[in-house]
């Protein structure tokens, strides 16, 4: 996937512009080795889409990698279950991996770290407690024992070349960490996912007085979350939302519903308050949010007001006005429990007088989902509460505001805007550009594009392969693009199958032309219109003598496919099939 | 899909509450005829979805429509092209028809106009100039010959027992109309879609004269487009884009693209105005866009500043700094001028310095695609102004600031919200109980429920189908939705057919089984593997006597579905198919 066949070399920056370096740009060739003290980063994912974020630095010939999660799928991609990043640069690598280091609990940080460990078992994982707790609970499912190492924010660490210093940052789940890793080649901080909430429930802000101490020192490289960067001023602070919350559960007469995110634990704190403030019981709803709260509480992340916490099962024990459900299924995910709720698909009822309430953001593509799941839920006659009528959320991103006070206070030799589509990372370069740093000091790579750091400059070196990784059924990296545009056209055009089995000595046949038709017609009648073509078709192939298989299918493919076209004006799949007998 | 089998009768309404009703209400039944003297309103389309608006009045023995529009489909309906309102209601009761009154030009009201008139040709259509015109040139590529009647506001008109008055309304087409209905059983004013810009382009506002005027007369039932009953306050005039545009237009160096909707004739004026002021020639690229934009400057609706259109294969013997490109394509769709200039397949190439205008909305549920392309605009370079970051978009619909206005002003006794999903209506209707009216004559109903008007009361009496009707290739209502379910399964799940021929006197195979699979892995020989496993389960039934070709195929989708879903964690569709020969 990586382009080829160019001449190698560094890409000349125009000055005074920044401009986004796709990995598959003409004049980008596979990299050559890396300088003599030079530090190497390849961005695996998460530039120039939202997930499966990970980076690899790469000095001294050993390898560091920062985060290691899976994307999810869109509508174009059928029935793929995760997308996970390409390990193929790691090929032949994997003894000098000396490390991940996951900066947060998040899916898209944390979620490929069992397929990474698939191919080498021995790669420590790095990472908070909070952190370390939910990826070893995945690892569990995985049946992957891991070789893990608790840090906390202040603490250093060595790992081959690579020294690291965490910092604490803020972001939608507690216990997440910035990193600084410096080598010989120079320094680099990442941010991982942040935002810059000055009173945050936990009281565990993003520690500006390291990163402004880190900038003293010298960051040669600024890796920064770019989610936010086109979104002006600030982000909310989450303690808004417990007051909203309150007001919400104040007039709600009936049974609460709250849908969130299943390892957003300041939520769910904020709603186990609000529960408590009026006197309501609250159960929690969705395997993940079961499991993640659990661990939440285990580690004092979840301070659970006595009583207030009741098992599911107990939750018909109280009257409606004396209960919240919290669940997951803030997405119109049509398994979740809130989605079969709306279709009155669950155990769980919800009528006239009831309010359910959205606590999550409308993340993109998945409108028509949540609408469905709205519009349900009204039809019941319940009150729906969502971030479009009311701050029921906000967002766990650093917005423009905050993105400037950082570029300000560590002020980088160069930045990299990561985490992000292009339209975030040409936004968060601009920020970069807004408070001084050269233009052609921002580097806007995507995914697989090589920058090299040597001696305080960050150059474009070359790209390496970064395609989607499918994970489909039990399948890892074996269903490619051309079985999913095969999904999109059985999917949206269906199928013709035509059989037929012709004697092996003269070609007659034996059997068939039989059909089968899958979404095009309710009535199999249909198709039994184009048999006699198909028949003719398969004589006049023998008649003319030496007819092997593959041009009688080719002329049944031919047959069937005009009178698709003409008769029902479809591009139907179309697959014939001849056997000698 | 009507309900059945329970007691007719009117739907009691609970004081004080407004509930929607769904067309599935299980005490929702056929309706009984008529009463005498009585209105009946059956809203066909439009109402629980934003799309194929349609309304059916019938009185005294006769059928007047309002509106015949279409809906476009979604990711859960592949391959459809259209969806149209289920015309059931009126078979038989074609030559009662005594018109199709249509409120506007856009797809979602006259969409569908083709296809009814495909079951009687006869049926006049009445619509203002430039709504008849857009209909017209619609109805021409379906080579149908119309009975028109053109109408403007303020003018009267009779159509069997229903006495009509036009009124004018803004929306973001020219030349809309609302309509009151006026008949022996009370009066109905119908919206159409509308909003309130007080100081629009053309300076034809929506006449809240003559709304006060029949609110004085009297307006039993007060049908509202309810589409931005959600949003807050008052939709922004129309000619404030016209500032921005200039502004972006001042700002920018090399060439100009905007995208916008194909009939929106006065958003076209102001990106004309802001080129000629600045000294840039306009090419409108998009059939459907040169096609209705001839129209609206034929009927003097689009003022073309003098030698500023030109055509757009006269666009590069202009500098690029002096042009600016007019496209469709502003949803994102794949085949649009836009989706294929950001994926450099079209002859108009964009890059650095370039800039690309979203003056449009963004429709729920392609924000993917949109921002597709708007990443791909960036990453050639472009500097990509939209709704998010720039005001160059506002509403075409009533905010709930304009909508309590109407209320106030009509003073309805009775009211019915149209045109948007659950949650647009119950925003809606809620509005007129704020100003006043008894919740208990706020109808909320969904596609197909049959609301009588009797008495100054509007009551439910029942439910008729009102499924969809797809359009897919050449077939208009053949598609059903088993037919989408076996799509969806294809597309996320794939297929595996086997075909086996055996000997019709004793079940010998003859040949196969074979198999053709798709959609599931790269490599046909994953799937040879169970060919063995196959062999044996038909040898069985064959070795168990009395086995016919139903059993053996039974036999095969058996040993093949539990391979697949043990083996590959999938369920593909199944399909085997055994002949004798």
């Amino acid at each position: 996937m990586g382009p080829a066949g160019l001449s190698a070399g560094p890409l000349p920056h125009r000055p005074g512009r920044i401009e986004p370096v796709s990995h598959s740009h003409p004049e980008l060739n596979e990299p050559s080795p890396i300088p003599d003290g030079g530090l190497r980063i390849i961005p695996l994912g998460g530039l120039g889409e939202v997930g499966r974020n990970m980076t690899v630095f790469e000095h001294a010939g050993k390898i560091l990698i920062v985060d290691c999660g899976v994307l999810f799928p869109e509508d174009s991609q059928p029935g793929v279950d995760l997308i996970l990043p390409d390990f193929s640069y790691l090929e032949g690598r994997w003894d000098d991996v000396v490390g991940v280091v996951l900066t947060h609990g998040h899916e898209d940080h944390i979620g490929a770290v069992p397929y990474l460990l698939r191919h080498h078992r021995e790669i420590p994982v790095i990472g908070s407690e909070l952190t370390l707790a939910f990826i070893e609970a995945k690892l569990k499912e995985h049946r992957i024992k891991a070789v893990t190492r608790l840090v906390r924010e202040g603490q250093q660490d060595s790992l081959g070349p690579f020294d690291l210093e965490f910092v604490a940052v803020n972001h939608s789940i507690p216990d997440a960490l910035a990193v600084m890793i410096r080598t010989t080649a120079g320094s680099v901080l990442h941010t991982g996912d942040f935002k810059m909430d000055q009173l945050p429930l936990d009281g565990r802000i993003t520690d500006l007085r390291a990163f402004a101490r880190l900038g003293e020192e010298g960051v040669d490289l600024f890796l920064v979350d770019s989610t936010n960067a086109e979104v002006p001023g600030f982000t909310a602070p989450e303690r808004d939302i417990g007051k909203v919350l309150s007001n919400v559960f104040a007039e709600a007469g009936g049974q609460i519903v709250v849908a969130s995110f299943a390892s957003h634990v300041h939520r769910v704190q904020q709603v186990l308050d609000a529960a408590h403030a009026h006197g309501r019981k609250v159960a929690l709803v969705g395997r993940s949010m079961v499991r993640n709260m659990g661990i939440a509480k285990e580690l004092g992340h979840l301070d659970v007001p006595e009583g207030t916490l009741i098992d599911v099962k107990h939750i018909t024990d109280f009257p409606p006005e004396q209960t919240v459900l919290m669940a997951t299924g803030s997405q119109g995910e049509p398994m979740a429990a809130l989605s079969r709720i709306a279709n009155k698909d669950h155990r769980v009822s919800v009528g006239p007088g009831d309010t359910v309430i959205f606590a999550s953001s409308l993340i993109p593509g998945n409108e028509n989902s949540v609408f469905r799941v709205i519009n349900g839920l009204m039809r019941l006659g319940a009150k729906v509460v969502h971030q479009g009528n009311a701050k029921v959320h906000v967002s766990g991103h650093a917005s423009a505001g905050e993105l400037l006070y950082c570029y300000n206070i560590v002020r980088p030799k160069n930045v990299m805007p990561v985490h992000g589509e292009i339209r975030h990372l040409v936004a968060n370069g601009a920020l970069a550009v807004q408070t001084g740093v050269p233009a052609e000091r921002v580097v806007l790579a995507e995914d697989g594009v090589v920058v090299d750091l040597l001696e305080g400059k960050a150059r474009i070196a070359g790209a390496v392969p970064a395609g989607y990784v499918y994970v489909d059924g039990s399948s890892v990296g074996e269903i490619t693009d051309a079985e999913l545009k095969d999904r999109r056209i059985l999917g949206e055009e269906g199928f013709i199958a035509i059989f037929a089995a012709v004697d092996a000595t003269n070609g007659t046949v034996l059997t068939g032309p039989h059909i089968q038709a899958r979404g095009m017609a309710e009535d199999d009648a249909v198709f039994d219109a184009i048999l006699p073509d198909v028949t003719d078709a398969l004589n006049e192939v023998v008649a003319r003598g030496n007819a092997d298989t593959h041009q009688m299918q080719q002329a049944m493919r031919r047959v069937v496919g005009r009178w698709a076209a003409r008769k029902l004006r479809r591009s139907p799949m179309i697959i014939p099939t001849v056997v000698e007998a």
